[in-house]
């Protein structure tokens, strides 16, 4: 047995994006003329919007193949053009997440809302400016929103089966959005019990993440098997964790250019993670306190961020975020049997699970 | 002939109404409960979104069952309950709206990011709760919109006639976000042109308020009979446009009470109206310098309001909006016989054209 490792699936990712950013672009140039033939401003929003979108990793899109290839034993050729809908509604829910966050940078470049912060200063806008912004970026969300189930319910594969995913999906995205509440919720007030900070994780990242595209995937290719769909999901979850937890030790502990955002920002954004949450229960006294002090504090300082990062080591939160990230991978693996037997999709489920926890991006 | 008047179409909405208030509200109440098994703040706020949403006029439902009637020749039982997802939707994106206005009060209530900038403060959040409440106002839009798509694609209509309904109203909804994204920067910028507000105006009012829903009803009936559907095109603008008109009469000259909503507000958010169109084009410098300086004060006083108003009477603004309003209806009368030959009909899209200018509310 060869020694499992996350190049199978950073490779899978990289293929998948190889072939599905140019349809991407295609789409949303659309898109974006369409809106210019309402107006050259609405153009202007949407192509924004574009440059920003277009750079995603696009992992939510590959699952949504992988799961259709899992469920069909083939790629459709129009399969990956059709898993973009779940890219297009990300891209929307990001530039929400932005206005709720008040994030500065998105992948390198300035958030929407503070592109069209400065557009509005230079149309000569009267109202505040930073609200000015955070309209407009209010409405390219709902357009991609909008985009989604256009890209999905207009592809070709059985009207059932567009129905169904197209449920499945409002579900999940149902879900994210009270997982969202709960974030913005508990990264702002100080009590957060430890049910309260699992549930939101789950929601908002490792059913969205991991759950929600594959079991869109195999919907589309009109998978019924209980069992086989359970473990998926069972996979998912496990997935959408690594992925989580991996996400959050890059913002941490990962390199600032190639993630295009500053380390350490999630402290300054006062979020919960798994980091936060172990530290809160095995903490002392001192570094609890110094926890609620820089968590959300706008203002904290390198030298604060840093501390941050020794207490996380000091307290053992930081192996146990690592432990528990592997244990994700572990458990997830353990269901790929019962996924498929078709040994090529089992190595990729397998890499790619690894992956999430391997990346660097 | 009996004289024309709009009696009968307050009736035919006063009677969906009856018949879909309770739909809407049980539909609501069963998200509240999904929402409170994942967090009781979730199902919370899925309550406040309730307790504001069921107060709407729910004229866009009304005219999704009247289209299906035009096309189908009767009512499908379903109908009435398919028809709130544009009810749905449309709680969902005033939501927004008001996020992106501003606005205080809603239907009589606060709107729903005031209720919840209440909500973080007694929760403790330590964020600006004024931004606290305008992100957790976000999540319940977002929520909103994919409860439509879940109204409309679990509905028991043929797939085929779901897939084209979903894919009507997605394309509108775009069209929305475009003149969304156009009346905020008009608001807000001093110089606008004739083809801009009538763009901004059409996509986010008329189309949306008539177009659309008249539209998607017969899509759910499977009408394909294109000269008709034409006819119902220029009707449902020709009603959308008379529907706006009103509004905007009734938000300088409306009874407050009865609109839950302080009269004079359009003139201090700055918005952009055939009232200050036509003012602009035909106001003396005197008056356009007034208008340029009341419209988006948010200070202007009672008094800045009745000059506003008197200024609107002077310079023929006023009766120029009024007569436009009514060549609207004239208009879109016109296409009734087009529509459909069954007199039951073309006597309710009659008279409901008639009340959308007689309408006090």
């Amino acid at each position: 047995m060869n020694k499992i490792n996350g190049l199978l699936g950073k490779k899978y990712l990289s293929d998948y994006l190889k072939k599905s950013d140019p349809l991407f672009e295609r789409f949303l140039k659309k898109k974006e003329n369409e809106s210019r033939m309402n107006d050259p401003l609405d153009g202007e929003i949407i192509k924004r919007f574009t440059e920003v979108a277009k750079l995603g990793k696009k992992i939510r899109g590959a699952l949504v193949v992988l799961g259709y290839q899992i469920g069909a034993g083939k790629i459709d050729k129009n399969i990956i053009d059709t898993s973009l809908f779940v890219e297009l509604f990300h891209a929307g829910v990001l530039v929400h997440d932005d206005i709720q966050d008040r994030g500065d940078f998105r992948r390198g470049l300035p958030t929407l809302h503070r592109q069209f912060e400065k557009l509005g200063s230079k149309l000569g806008v009267t109202i505040d400016k930073y609200h000015y912004g955070e309209s407009i970026a209010i409405d390219a969300g709902i357009s991609a929103y909008f985009y989604s189930f256009d890209k999905l319910l207009k592809s070709k594969f059985p009207q059932d089966r567009l129905i169904e995913t197209a449920l499945l999906y409002s579900k999940y995205v149902q879900r994210v959005s009270d997982g969202q509440s709960l974030d913005i919720t508990g990264m702002t007030s100080k009590k957060v019990e430890e049910k309260y900070v699992l549930t939101m994780l789950k929601l908002k990242a490792a059913e969205y993440t991991g759950v929600m595209p594959l079991l869109c995937g195999a919907s589309l290719a009109g998978m019924k098997d209980a069992t086989r769909l359970k473990a998926m999901e069972e996979y998912g979850l496990c997935f959408g964790w690594a992925f989580q937890i991996q996400d959050d030790l890059l913002g941490l502990y990962g390199n600032e250019i190639e993630l295009g955002k500053v380390v350490g920002s999630d402290i300054k954004e006062g979020k919960n993670t798994l980091f936060t949450f172990y530290l809160s229960k095995h903490g002392n006294k001192d570094q609890i306190a110094f926890m609620k002090k820089t968590l959300g504090n706008q203002n904290a300082s390198r030298k604060d961020i840093k501390n941050f990062k020794r207490i996380l080591k000091e307290t053992g939160s930081y192996d146990y975020v690592i432990k528990t990230g592997w244990n994700y991978v572990e458990r997830g693996r353990k269901q790929i049997p019962y996924i498929t037997h078709d040994r090529k999709i089992q190595d990729i489920l397998e890499s790619l699970i690894y992956y999430m926890m391997e990346r660097t991006l």
